[in-house]
């Protein structure tokens, strides 16, 4: 339910405007060195109030570690942790208690739970997305022993579109852009000044990953990086490798012949069968527009009747670019995830261990 | 590993020419009555040897029911089940047990498990999606208890497309197709004799679903259903509702605001914060083209040697098409399982049972 | 790994000597009226530092919730807590940094993980039950609503037994006694000034729980109970009804035979093929003497060399007494759970929501 | 629900006078080499009408495998099995039809699911636990490759208990006896002539099993042991090491204290903080007499009516007989499981894998 994984398992409370937002790490194996450094890091490439294409709220998100690490040491057992959250203008969502919000979750969260934390989303923000860090975090921790690396960027911003993987400026743009930063950027400013928002497409890449990761029909690893992206808030649409172009593509064009070097081309995203094919893995995310706007919409109240409201309060004019950071972390997870998951596949691995 | 679902769990076995496919359905509620014909009949539909748009493999794919059912009613313990392999031509693949088909799970297989049967692809076979067909139409069984319905069809094959909804075409068309079927199916004929194959898209429709199917944050049902259809052979893209264009829009236009007769649009595909919200759920898979060409293709064998051969063997043109029977089958599963799971969201319903 | 129960999972975290413990409670309902009152009573029984024949640790044990609760109801969101370590002696343990303590994990863990926390036995200190009580108690708040109770109580100290089952004592019993309340205590005493410690047997029964809680064959509620309570530390057998002494009976003098008013007997102890059958479910724990023991021991250093130590530190002279409190909690998360699994069993009950 | 294990799982369906019992073993890694003549030995020692100590209901038990096996090695893909049912005497049930036999589930799957297999027991029936043999059989040929063993036999018959560990004599006894063989066999003839039915404790025990099997606070290697065995017909209680007898001593008496040649006693029965220590592991198991007996008892009907009625059919005078044959085999699945669960406990495990 609130369980990301298998054997490296995430499991995450919190609300928007509760006390804190935190979870669990379960499944870590001992002995790796754990650089808080670099995870306080992650998370503030993350963190809202960090420049003017994020939420104005302005948090410090500071990650606690309650357990699990013994002198600079992963032990094995559980990493507890918690980010406490203290900008909270709860006020500005009190007039949000009696009506759903267009594009939120707060109509169906209602009408699952018949009650609701409506501030700022409650369990729904996006809020919850800074734990998904401070577990991506720590499975690159782990990806680290083996020199696999996972990176995401902007392809697209609306209409705005790149065509370079220009890694190096993703790193250092506000945006993480992948190219044409600043008409991205100024797409951004423009929607906001608008009163708007703006859709984004988001791209992956997983570099140095081994072969034969992902579980046979129904734990493939196409489709738990879909489920994990699909599960950000604000995805609508995910691709693999060639993705939707595939649909159009006739087999010979469309298959990736081998040599021996390797693979002579990579559509299919360096999965075959549910498995990584030791090519990089490649995943686009399609991000829609944040829904708060401050424009009048009009909606249901509690009492099922008809109204218009305008949103207040503080919010991302495109969900994309923070949506990177998430993205990343959440696919660090998964190739972790699988790196356990996999130790079993054969005997002659086991046996490598009991010896 | 080779279970699907959280509550209603199906876990096949069965591999294209060993001695059986089949499976465990367990979590079925007791008391649905069992409707046999209805289940042969869609597994006809996903059957091979069945018109000249799939393979010419011939399986009458007769599914035996071993348990879980009595005299016509479900029991409520699993339900097992077996469709004997038959019409097996193994000889067919001998030639494939030292290499590696391009586009196949052969290469991954090989490395993750350094044991493979290679006679039709083994267990990556899309000859287990039968054993999906027969989990999803148990599921139907159940959601025919609330007038839920899901159906699937053909939207493109190649760049053949079509802007109609005719789902009284679909119901009766030879591929499923949604409309444009003649154009569709020449298209198919087309590649066929070019020895090739084709990509195709298909779109499924749930109608009649209750508001907050979905779990929490990592199990909405927007991601289980990306997973559900990404574990589906060759499917390398998903959308839901607006999809890729929602990256293209603005919040003002992406949003469904509501009034007091439902949403007023339903951009959202009928999914919001990961839980349905009423409205009917859009989903729409891609699908590569078959892997299996009769074209020379290049590749490596067993001694990492490049070679290059031509594939025999009774393949589909267009998986799409049959892709679209097994699409249905999976969103059965999932919205079946989701009805399930979500019995227990609060207090009320809890009451209503334990009277 | 660390997460105990199926639907109403509780996942939990910390060390004896870190910074917190606590747990994430998740899959419990909305709309459960949240008694904190009752919460802390709950730990308070727990709670070391209590009285005479408890650890002298004295913590307050103070529960911190930081989410799933809004306006003093559930929400169903998952509930995160934290209960922070303050009376932490860890110097107290720099002693046991190089060996393994007889009779504690200290060996296993350090053979697994390769790294230790070897502060008050880190992970495995029974300090982590406080969590456990936390979720039972969240359990317990469920399980009112449907007015099930469970209780837990002495039956014998060492060789001193009680035939009574005086649950009226027991309540208030500084130990739990279910009679024989004074020899039980001076024999504990004779132990602590002796420098060891002893065993104890544990009595729990469940009233009111509905009948055919427990599923299928994997998944019994007895086999539940029995992980559950030989999870708990120090316990080393469990009986459910008869028991042991059931080998020793002829089906004759065990069978419960029924009448109109219920069954005749409760020999099977309210379960009959891994279900409750509506009668009082029992259950009998074992737990052995505290292994920390203030006498010289034997043991090996982490050189492999055998070295003789004696422990100092602050230990409870029988785990059994605050391992009644445990073994409440333990079974209403089990009872809990069950509930919920149950909801799905016949189409009946799912047509009673789904209306 | 129906599936066993966490890593290594035995999903298992099937009733008694159903067409099959079966089972998908899903989890076992590939490469192990498959040895269908034990599989099939380990099936007979459980088979019924093998001799007069066991139900005269004769059946072969033929195991037929339908996957995961390619040319007499495991392929890492699920293992489907089945055995087909052929002596079924199901009139003999007839008369079951309306009423609930005392001592068996029939009334307790008739509250949980209101429609019910009266057939011998349907699926509660012992004849599932030939399901669990072949699982177990399959788990042994992995132990094989670290030459671990487990073994059971009768330690006691109603009051007739012997002292010896005779496991020569039970390897060759018709009722696995550890000793007093000739007493055991009387007193279960004895019963069985006066038309009843006597209990049994089975011990078993693990020996070469590394250290460090066992997971965190809720997987416990004893507590999913004592789930096993509480999971198998008939058992109502479980014993670790010192079992019930540990509640009766003292810490001093009850430590195991170590030396260079490990541990000086095994009162722990090889399990420290929930893991294996490297000790022999030792279980004990307490079977109830067999429910089904030929004397007169009282039930209740179907119309809630108490009735009086004799049972027929074919019933096992001492389930705990071939109980043995079924704990030798849940306990091999599960140190199998634990044994694939513990490959990534720490980083130098997994690094040697990805080397």
């Amino acid at each position: 339910m609130n369980t990301f994984g298998q054997k490296l398992t995430l499991t995450t409370f919190g609300e928007s405007h509760g006390v804190a937002i935190g979870g669990v790490l379960d499944g870590f194996p001992s002995g790796v060195k754990i650089d808080t450094d670099f995870l306080q890091n992650e998370l503030d490439k993350r963190r809202p109030g960090r420049n003017k294409f994020a939420t104005a709220r302005n948090e410090a998100d500071k990650v606690e570690i309650f357990s699990g690490v013994f002198e600079g040491v992963s032990t094995g057992t559980p990493i507890g942790f918690a980010i406490f959250n203290q900008n909270q203008k709860s006020n500005d969502y009190e007039n949000l208690r009696e009506i759903f919000r267009p594009g939120h979750a707060d109509y169906t969260y209602f009408k699952k739970y018949a009650v609701r934390d409506h501030r700022g989303g409650g369990r729904s923000s996006a809020r919850e997305t800074a734990v998904r860090v401070v577990g991506g975090a720590f499975a690159q921790m782990m990806l680290d022993e083996f020199n696999i690396t996972v990176k995401s960027g902007l392809l697209s911003v609306g209409d705005v579109k790149t065509n370079e993987f220009n890694w190096e400026l993703a790193k250092n743009s506000e945006i993480f852009s992948l190219g044409n930063e600043d008409a991205m950027k100024e797409l951004i400013m423009k929607v906001r000044e608008e009163h708007d928002s703006i859709g984004a497409c988001v791209l992956s890449v997983v570099s140095g990953a081994p072969t034969g990761l992902g579980e046979g029909l129904y734990d493939k690893l196409d489709a738990r990086l879909a489920a994990a992206m699909m599960g950000v808030n604000g995805v609508k649409a995910i691709e693999i490798g060639e993705g939707i172009n595939a649909a159009y593509l006739k087999g010979s064009q469309n298959n990736d012949q081998m040599g021996i070097n390797g693979f002579y081309t990579n559509h299919s995203g360096g999965i075959l069968g549910g498995m990584s094919n030791g090519e990089d893995i490649i995943v686009k995310s399609y991000f829609k527009p944040t829904p708060s706007i401050f424009k009048a919409q009009k909606t249901l109240n509690l009492n099922a009747k008809e109204t218009e409201f305008e949103l207040r309060g503080r919010h991302d004019p495109c969900i994309g670019v923070r949506g990177s950071v998430v993205a990343t972390a959440m696919i660090r997870l998964v190739i972790a995830d699988f790196m356990l998951l996999n130790l079993s596949s054969n005997i002659q691995n086991i046996k490598q261990i009991y010896r």
